[in-house]
């Protein structure tokens, strides 16, 4: 598998004489700015015995690289100062030292914001060997669609009638959440920060209801809506909003916690309502995911989401901007919710 | 099973010419004080067709009676004010007149704080068919017994090596969490606050380490002797610990939810750190335990346990009063610590 070219679309890569970085200048104390970041030219780097060099087509922008861009303790080291900035991203090999590996192979990984990346084996998440486009692979199949699935599914583990509520709803994991979520038999509310995002929801994402939760009571429309509590609350933003759905939720609730987009700062750790007490009268199940312990997984759920996608059951939003001038900006963007879908930096 | 007459000890029962009950005489708004139980005398109630009548031998005092007692939002209704206070106890069948149950035979059931019980077989929990003697057979097999035991493995999923952290470490639902994850394999960590109890964590409970938490630093504590991090935290009593241990959790670690008895009121709910990004971040599982979610189970896990204090491996510690009027106290006693090991009230 992988050996094989099928994305559906060749993108025309310009001549790039010099390898573009987006290195850290600064380490963020909080969300990283645009002044975080700078955008430093080397050369084209040469691939050692056992890496490949990639040409970078789609540069990735997730939420989860706020974390890996701060030095507060994560679950992964935080990129060195100097450094170009963690990214999945899709590309072409162009050159290749390393069995497995051929030129013009299509790969999605850790190739981080530039034009060039050298890389081994190791980097590799997915081959795009399904026949979507590249741009589609990388905005259904990379890590906010992945995510989605199988947080989802192993920490939420929906049934039939299951009443789901999704923070970020309209956002590149909860766009597909609730989608999901809606597949596989779910009753999907959804919160999101704009009316606009509140119509994508409801038109778009097959939310059964959705609300603007800066406009509304939180408290109120779940009363109504869920009057017999949220079966799992997939839970992208933290804070308040949580500590209210924690009381809405049904016996035997499952938390999938997500991201905590809510929440600006953690040192020092914010204040909220002590939730032990709904964790265990109501019998919850409160779990963390992220992503990258869930490796081997992944194929199987590309698989999944490949064909549902081609059955006409997700509607993918992609936000692609085109250059790598976007990225310094990006991460910002996506945290005070300018974003439409998920974000991908287009490099072709 | 049941039919048979097994336990190891027959008491004498006195001549009781009237019911005495504990009831609910004032609500309480926090932790139930004596003030808020009365004793009142009743005529021997009388079984009606399809019930029975059990004589009360051992009453059970537990942590949940809270709960139960209280008007806030719980598991269970509240007991009404006037009812007999809502109480686990082993007795003897005096009178049946219910297919399945037989005059002589001893139960566990919902018998409640009263001399005389008249009920129908859903309120049984176990069967006293176990070569026990009557009070170890209420101290082992209570609820805290069966609670420490399938809550451990059910939420805490103890694997060999695993860091095991128990908090109220020598009461009468963390003995035996210690006990059960050293036998399975557990290295064991426990806070209490005596240094007294402290004692009995390591001499009688088998704890690896053992700290007054209220004359050490819990963070510190932690620091040195699971500097690989928590892998379970059984914890019974919420609050400001809880909000220390989870940022001493290893990734993946499991939190088991038991109790909060740290906490002394809820209305207003009072407010801690905010815990959702160390959810996430170190992939915690974090899961309520009530264990009438688990009835099915219980045989099973008494028969388990059963065979553990019969090999040896259970140091059980009893606190047995003698005599109803030690009721109403008895409660609060539990939460101000005063109590050593699981109590019971014996009316024989």
């Amino acid at each position: 598998m992988g050996q094989t070219f099928l994305p559906t679309d060749i993108p025309t890569l310009p001549p790039q004489p010099r390898n573009r970085q987006v290195i850290i200048a600064r380490r963020p104390s909080a969300i990283p700015q645009p002044e975080h970041f700078e955008i430093r030219e080397s050369a084209i780097p040469e691939p050692a015995a056992g890496q490949f060099r990639l040409r970078n087509i789609y540069l990735s922008v997730d939420p989860a690289q706020r974390g890996w861009a701060s030095s507060e303790a994560n679950y992964a080291p935080p990129v060195a100062l100097g450094e170009p900035m963690r990214a999945l991203a899709v590309g072409v090999v162009d050159a290749s030292r390393c069995p497995g590996v051929a030129e013009g192979d299509y790969l999605y990984g850790w190739f981080g914001w530039q034009d060039y990346a050298v890389a081994e084996p190791s980097a590799i998440l997915l081959r795009a060997a399904r026949r979507l486009p590249l741009a589609q692979f990388a905005g259904l199949l990379g890590i906010n669609g992945l995510t989605a699935h199988l947080a989802l599914t192993r920490l939420g583990r929906p049934e039939q009638g299951d009443t789901l509520l999704v923070t970020t709803a309209a956002g590149a994991v909860g766009s597909l959440v609730g989608q999901i979520g809606h597949i596989l038999g779910c009753r999907t509310l959804g919160f999101t920060g704009s009316d606009e995002k509140v119509a994508s929801c409801r038109d778009r994402f097959g939310y059964d209801m959705a609300w603007n939760y800066k406009t509304v009571s939180v408290d109120e429309v779940l009363e109504h809506a869920a009057p017999r509590g949220v079966n799992i609350f997939y839970d992208n933003t933290g804070g308040s909003v949580l500590d209210l759905v924690l009381r809405r939720m049904a016996i035997g609730g499952r938390i999938v916690q997500c991201g905590t987009a809510s929440v600006a700062g953690w040192s020092p750790v914010p204040m909220g309502l002590r939730n032990e007490r709904e964790v265990l009268t109501r019998r919850l199940q409160w779990g963390g995911f992220v992503i990258f312990d869930h490796i081997k997984s992944l194929e199987n759920s590309a698989d999944q989401l490949t064909a549902w996608y081609q059955a006409g059951k997700i509607d993918l939003q992609l936000e692609v901007l085109s250059g790598i001038e976007h990225a310094p900006r990006s991460i910002r963007d996506l945290y005070n919710g300018t974003n439409t879908g998920k974000r991908l930096i287009c490099l072709a």
